[in-house]
C-alpha cells in the first residue's frame, strides 16, 4: 500500500493512494481516505479524492531522521573521500522537510546546493538494540529522500547541522510504499533528474552498509520511534542545483519525489 | 521565575517554582502548578505541591536540540583541537533527554563516556534568521545541560549523532529560570561535579561565540520554534563518567542538574 499524507482546504489527512503512477498519468491517482493512523489501527474510508486535488505533506511527521554518510564507495570517491569502515550517521532537523511538489529554498548562507537522492526507510515501531534477524519487523515502509546539501558549508563546517539541516533541505515522499520487502530494499534502482536530465543513477544493492546494517547500528545508541526515518546514503553524481531547477528523484516500486529549487523570498 | 516540568501519579504537567534553592535546602522547594503552557499565556493555579513528590522531567519537549562545538577555548585545547573561527553546530535527538533526577544510562557501545557541562538557552517563539539586536526577543530562558559523550565513539566516527545523541545523553534541568537578561546569561559560573569533586569550573563569558553568535548563526540556517534548545558548549575540565558517579552540572542563578550514571539493564 502506498500511503500518502496531504492537506486539503486546510484539513492534513493519511490516504492510500490507488492508480498507476506511470509517468505522465499521476493525474489518474486517487486517495482513498484513512480512518485512523497509520502506524496503528485503520481503515480506509471509501471516500476519495484526486490526488490533483491535494497538497502532498511529507508522508510522516518523524521524532528524528537519522542519515548515513558514505554509503556508496562511488559517491565517496567523487568528493575525494574514503569510504568508513563502520556507517556514520547525522541527523536532520524535523523543520528540514517539506513533501514533494513543495520549493526547496535557496539558502543565503551557501551559493552551492547540491542534490542527494536517497531511499528513505520509515520506522514503524519503537526499538531499541534491534538484532539483525528482526530489522524486517520494525520497518513500516519505504520513500524517496533528497539530502540536499550546502556543500560549501559543508566544507568549512566540522560539523553538518547547518550544511544538511537548513529549511527545505529534506524533500520526502511522495508517499511510503509498504509493501516493499527487505530483499527487495536492499536492490532497488535510485535515480536522480535535474530539469529531465539524469544527473545520479544506482541500485541500492551498492549500498556498502545494507538497510539491516544501518538500523542495528543506529539503534545500538537510539530509541527509534514510529514515523522515525532513515535515510541510507546517496549513489555517485552529486551535483549543483540552481534556483529554477526541477529535481527529481525516482526510486523503482516507490515513486517520484518531485521539487522545484525557488530564492528566498 | 523558574518553570519546571514534571510528573506526579502518571500526570504531566508544569509548575512554578517557589522557596529558595541553596545547597541543601531542596526539600523545602515547592511547586505552584501552572495552567495553560509557559510559552504561551498561562497563570499559576495557586495549588502547590512539594518538589520532593514529583519527578522532574526535562523542562521542556524541544522540537530539537541544536549544540555548539569547540566554544571554550581551554576545552578545545584540552582535546587537542583549535576552536574554529565560526561556530559549528550538531544536533542532539529528543530521545537523548532526561531530566534532573533520572539516569544517564552506560550505552553498550562505549567504553568511556564524559561530562560536559553546558548552560543552554530555550527558545520561545518561533523565528528565524533573527537580527543581533533580536536575539533577547527569542529566548524564553535558561537552564542546565550535560551534553554527554561517549568520546571513544566520537573520535571514530565523523558525525556525532550515535557519541552525541545515544538515549539519555542530554540530561537537562532542573527548570528553565526565565529572568535572567542576556548580558547576564553571557556571564555566569558553570560548575561541574563528579561524586562531589569539581571537575570543570568557567563562566559563560569565555565563549568564544556569544549566545547572541549562536543563535544568527543556526537561525540563518533552520526555523526554531517554540521550547528549542541551544547548547552553548563546554568549558575545559572533561573527564569520564563511571558506572555509580553521581554527576551535578550547576549554572550560577539557574540551579543544579543531577544525574546518577546506572549500568544498561
Amino acid at each position: 500500500m502506498r500511503i500518502a499524507r496531504f492537506s486539503i482546504d486546510g484539513n492534513v489527512g493519511y490516504g492510500a493512494v490507488e492508480g498507476e503512477s506511470a509517468p505522465g498519468k499521476e493525474g489518474e491517482l486517487v486517495l482513498d481516505i484513512i480512518k485512523g493512523i497509520p502506524y496503528a489501527d485503520f481503515e480506509l474510508s471509501g471516500t476519495k479524492v484526486p490526488l490533483s486535488k491535494v497538497r502532498l505533506l511529507p508522508p510522516v511527521l518523524p521524532n528524528k531522521i537519522v542519515a548515513f554518510g558514505r554509503n556508496y564507495d562511488e559517491h565517496s570517491a567523487e568528493l575525494g573521500n574514503e569510504t568508513p569502515d563502520v556507517p556514520f550517521a547525522f541527523l536532520k532537523p524535523s523543520t528540514s522537510l517539506v513533501g514533494s511538489g513543495d520549493a526547496i529554498t535557496y539558502p543565503a548562507f551557501s551559493e552551492e546546493l547540491h542534490h542527494e537522492a536517497e531511499l528513505a526507510v520509515v520506522i514503524g515501531r519503537m526499538c531499541r538494540e534491534v538484532p539483525r534477524e528482526r530489522v524486517k519487523d520494525v520497518i513500516f515502509g519505504y520513500t524517496c529522500a533528497n539530502d540536499v546539501t550546502a556543500r560549501d558549508v559543508q566544507r568549512r563546517e566540522k560539523q553538518w547541522a547547518r550544511a544538511k539541516g537548513f529549511d527545505s533541505s529534506c524533500p520526502l515522499g511522495p508517499w511510503v510504499e509498504t509493501d516493499l520487502d527487505l530483499a527487495a530494499a536492499n536492490d532497488l534502482t535510485i535515480q536522480c533528474t535535474v530539469n529531465g536530465q539524469q544527473r545520479q543513477l544506482g541500485r541500492t544493492s551498492e549500498m556498502v552498509h545494507s538497510i539491516e546494517d544501518l538500523i542495528v547500528n543506529i539503534s545500538e545508541a537510539m530509541t527509534l520511534l514510529p514515523g522515525d526515518v532513515i535515510l541510507t546514503g546517496t549513489p555517485a553524481g552529486v551535483g549543483p542545483l540552481n534556483v529554477g531547477d526541477e529535481v527529481a528523484v525516482t526510486i523503482e516500486g516507490i515513486g517520484t519525489l518531485t521539487n522545484k529549487v525557488i530564492k528566498r523570498g
